[in-house]
């Protein structure tokens, strides 16, 4: 089963699942996706299909061993490699660095870049905000293999060669361009204008 | 062709389309998927699809007439309806208020309004900042149907309940929670962690 196959809804709802299992009776030794969906208010198909995607391990009738399942969940919101730099303290990077939710799912936002800040400061919740000088040496010493770039356009190109240089394997643009990048390393663009168009769509039709 | 069946994809595509369209010499009468595809480095079928998707009007080997494309095109990115407010004027809040982009996709943001904020102000880019007092008949002097929810989760609802109740009929929602809303409205949950977690699964498996 190819991690990569599992869609983002289905991720999503990874937390939710892990969280219910975690709380039935220890006595539980066998879990099925009818009782979950019951449980979480969610449709059986999907629930059933969510599952498939996660493990292999189901059974008809029997449905799944509790451990195994609960391993896999694990393993999907696991920390490893989860550590995470961004680039660009403005306000974008700022939001970003404060963004709660995002140790749910194994991810571990360690400090902020930005060509503004001199020396080491430290966020009102404890996050690191780093001078640009640092940044290679940082990502090499923490093993970050996640890069979110919150900087404006004409810097972004720079930022992401930078951040490659330094080992990351995935960034999260935000930057509205297109960038050139090693073969080996994904870029995920975000486009928060589009996300918001769509929604505006669908009013408009509706 | 109802426009909610749209991809967000597709939409994203619409600008580019458009721009390519606008840039070509006057005399040119007809337009077609394989020229677009062409100059815009995108693939064939998938331009086809799009074009497909947006308007019912090609027929083979002679493509779209040019001047119903282009008022499809512009129809998908209008201003209607495109009057938008955010509630929350913290980070994410202002990193919203001053992304640029949203033009481009038909959507005015007009001000943000949080309970911080006693009377009116102005944003270095000349948004309006307003008390959240001002919220109802702000948005029915203005036609909002489009609001961002960036405030804590705690007052989500609230605020949920204040854009229903002022006109609004979609609603992109980033605070993590889920809202109870009236059937005629939209909700789109922006959920950042996963879509950054979503990218970590890629990696981990690559």
């Amino acid at each position: 089963m190819e991690q990569n196959k599992l869609s983002k809804a289905t991720l999503g709802r990874v937390p939710a699942y892990l969280g219910f299992i975690n709380g039935l009776d220890k006595s539980i030794e066998n879990v099925s996706a009818t009782m979950i969906a019951k449980q979480l208010g969610l449709g059986e198909v999907q629930v059933r299909k969510d599952l498939g995607a996660i493990s292999a391990t189901g059974k008809p009738r029997v449905g799944y061993l509790r451990n195994e399942l609960t391993a896999r969940l694990e393993q999907l919101l696991e920390m490893q490699d989860g550590n995470t730099v961004i680039i660009g303290a403005g306000r974008l990077g700022k939001a970003l660095l404060d963004y709660t939710g995002f140790e749910s799912y194994g991810i571990n936002i360690l400090a902020a870049f930005d060509t503004k800040i001199e020396r080491e400061e430290t966020s009102k919740d404890g996050k690191l905000l780093l001078p640009m000088s640092r940044l290679s040496s940082f990502c090499r010493e923490k093993g970050v293999k996640l890069g979110v770039i919150a900087v404006p356009d004409a810097a972004a190109q720079e930022v992401c060669n930078l951040l490659c240089e330094s080992g990351v394997k995935a960034i999260w643009c935000f930057a509205p361009c297109r960038l050139y990048k090693p073969a080996d390393v994904i870029i995920q663009y975000e486009n928060m204008a589009l996300s918001l168009a769509h929604l505006k769509m669908q009013i408009r039709s509706a």
